[in-house]
């Protein structure tokens, strides 16, 4: 175990945008209307003792990895974790919090698991009523029970019916009314959920116009409703391909920041602001000057429709996120000290959790106060309009 | 058209390591034993005036973005090109060593086109007979026909028949003693080739020791035998998604990179050279970063066998490559001077052809000359043993 502090860390100047619930067993049996409750998520106990999530005909269990808050790097395992294995503030939001005092962290934005990081495991929920009363349910977790445990420092990102369009407007607009501040978007969730459509297709933009009204970001967490690239050799069994698909993960979010605003997303949606979770930000000076570079070099014979240059849409619109990143922090100014938010990553195995100071610290040397102070709390508060 | 110098241009001080062979019509049908005359691969002329290459039952065109040397980006095209659409330095020796005096290029080292930039393509030729015949009948052109327009200038990267790993050594073998220097191997052939494995799969171990001990160099060259992250939203039609394709297609190298160092390749082959083509460079600090705290991080859940630091391998082992690429020679030395190797990509539409030199200086600005020596030039003598 790691050597865990016993009192609140003193100053809370930190902001996490990218933390993880672990939803407790009761989250959708407790909210269940009788006609759904046979139905409803729940936790099942198979034959080897192992907690399973069943949600339809699919069982899975809490993975290791998602839960390894207080774990040494030698104890990570990603073999089934059953509740009572679990730091209590991987599950309980009155832990939770005490934990992000312990590690002074303020404000604290947590994505989905059992619905899928984007909610896209629940958008694959064959019956359709169940559907749209469990996507909904999870909201209603958020904001009935998750957030008021402390408000404006546990921060849950909603969850839509992305596939129906219509829906998904409504659930958001209300969700928004009732204090949910963001979203998780699965950013390629068209080739795991039935229906869907690329994420940049025009279909959804009614979503993006409602996420402009009600300034509601959008956050797109690496691997979302899809693995990294290598995902047909990780499955060849060969050892060191798990590692591999670890390293390149975060890329994921250069391929979609990508898409999104080559197909001018960002151009029709002046508003919507993007938040790229998990996926680093060393990478972030390539990627601007290689999309200024095909700008310049391809728009011709491609025909774009963009009258502006990419970077200029990132700089605008775009927030890319890291835990600890010191190729990028070197290159901030490359990237757009405006454009940076640190991230926690709270309970899974990246977390800096229970020393982001200490973290934040080594990731940042030596860099201007003010910037430092735009990274770690200016930045977010702006986006999210925080007090 | 662009402004192309009439006269040599004077200073021969750049070695590309990344160029493209357009082959000529002749490769094949005149090398050709009678048995295998009518199943030569060959240029067939279509019914709308398309010359197209015909491989066994597959038809192609010369693809108009790999053939726009000496055109302004207006000018640019995805359009199927004919030879006298091109500038003959595409596919004549005589004239591309020309276009490299107007250039200042010293040494230019080529990938193939017809076969498959790695060969991928040849490698799916059923009739096996005909496969090997015009995977060596390719090697012999470089041989006997394209070096020896300008010996130690004009260098080809040699093909092999991967599936067949003792087939593989034997060319390779016989090639060596012929001349050839280095390879091209295509990194994600296993899902498109026919009966392929994960490059890093331990069958094509005798190629690579083959390569330690013959000191040839692998050239994996980005989008060999797959496309960037993101093809099945390219096929979408969605507009904007090749643009989003041609700036995500460089970070392929990203995948392939890490799947080399985890599997433990340049770990069972300590002299083998590994050299990452068209990749880009600005993506490299944030690679080693991710890769060591993965290392430091997941080791012990994932037992990996590494003994080192992947960084470590891949400042023995790896070189990558860059056109032009501000964001990378800012944070060199979190790269590695020693590991950096220019290329001017003759004659896709990144070529920096015909003002290379103005490019460096572009890319360069204001590096000791010791670096850009190394980057430019010194790296790439050693890497090949050239003298």
């Amino acid at each position: 175990m790691l050597d865990i502090p016993t009192k609140p860390y003193g100053t809370l100047d930190l902001i996490s945008v990218d933390d993880h619930i672990i939803e407790p067993g009761h989250v959708w049996t407790s909210r269940a209307p009788s006609k759904l409750k046979d139905r409803a998520p729940k936790v099942v106990v198979s034959d080897d003792g192992t907690e399973m999530w069943k949600v339809e005909d699919r069982l899975s269990p809490n993975v290791g990895l998602s839960t390894m808050a207080g774990r040494s790097y030698e104890e990570f395992t990603i073999k089934a974790q059953n509740f009572k294995d679990m730091r209590p503030g991987c599950y309980d939001a009155k832990e939770r919090i005490k934990d992000l005092d312990l590690d002074g962290v303020k404000v604290s934005f947590c994505f989905p698991a059992v619905p899928g990081l984007g909610g896209e495991s629940f958008m694959n929920i064959k019956d359709v009523e169940l559907r749209d009363w469990a996507i909904s349910a999870y909201n209603d977790y958020l904001i009935d029970e998750f957030q008021p445990v402390a408000p404006g420092r546990l921060m849950g990102l909603g969850i839509l019916p992305l596939t129906e369009p219509e829906k998904a407007v409504a659930e958001m607009r209300r969700i928004a009314k009732l204090g949910v501040k963001g979203l998780s978007i699965p950013f390629w969730f068209h080739e795991s959920v039935e229906g869907a459509k690329p994420l940049v297709d025009s279909v959804y933009d009614p979503i993006w116009t409602a996420c402009e009204e009600l300034d509601m970001p959008i956050n797109l967490h690496i691997a979302a409703g899809r693995g990294a690239g290598g995902m047909s050799a990780l499955s060849s069994g060969i050892p060191g391909m798990a590692e591999a698909f670890v390293t390149a993960a975060p890329l994921t979010n250069f391929d979609i920041l990508s898409q999104i605003i080559w197909t001018g997303m960002l151009d029709r949606h002046p508003k919507l602001k993007v938040i790229s979770s998990e996926g680093g930000i060393g990478w972030v000076p390539y990627f601007l000057e290689r999309s200024d570079y095909t700008y310049e070099k391809h728009r011709y014979w491609t025909h774009s429709s963009l009258k502006q240059k990419p970077s200029e849409f990132f700089h605008r619109q775009c927030y890319v996120c890291f835990i600890h990143d010191e190729a990028g922090v070197f290159a901030r100014h490359l990237i757009g000290v405006d454009n940076m938010m640190w991230e926690s990553d709270y309970p899974h195995t990246d977390t800096t959790w229970p020393n982001s100071h200490d973290w934040v610290e080594k990731s940042m040397p030596g860099i201007p106060a003010d910037e430092r102070q735009k990274i770690t709390y200016g930045n977010a508060t702006r986006v999210y309009n925080l007090n």
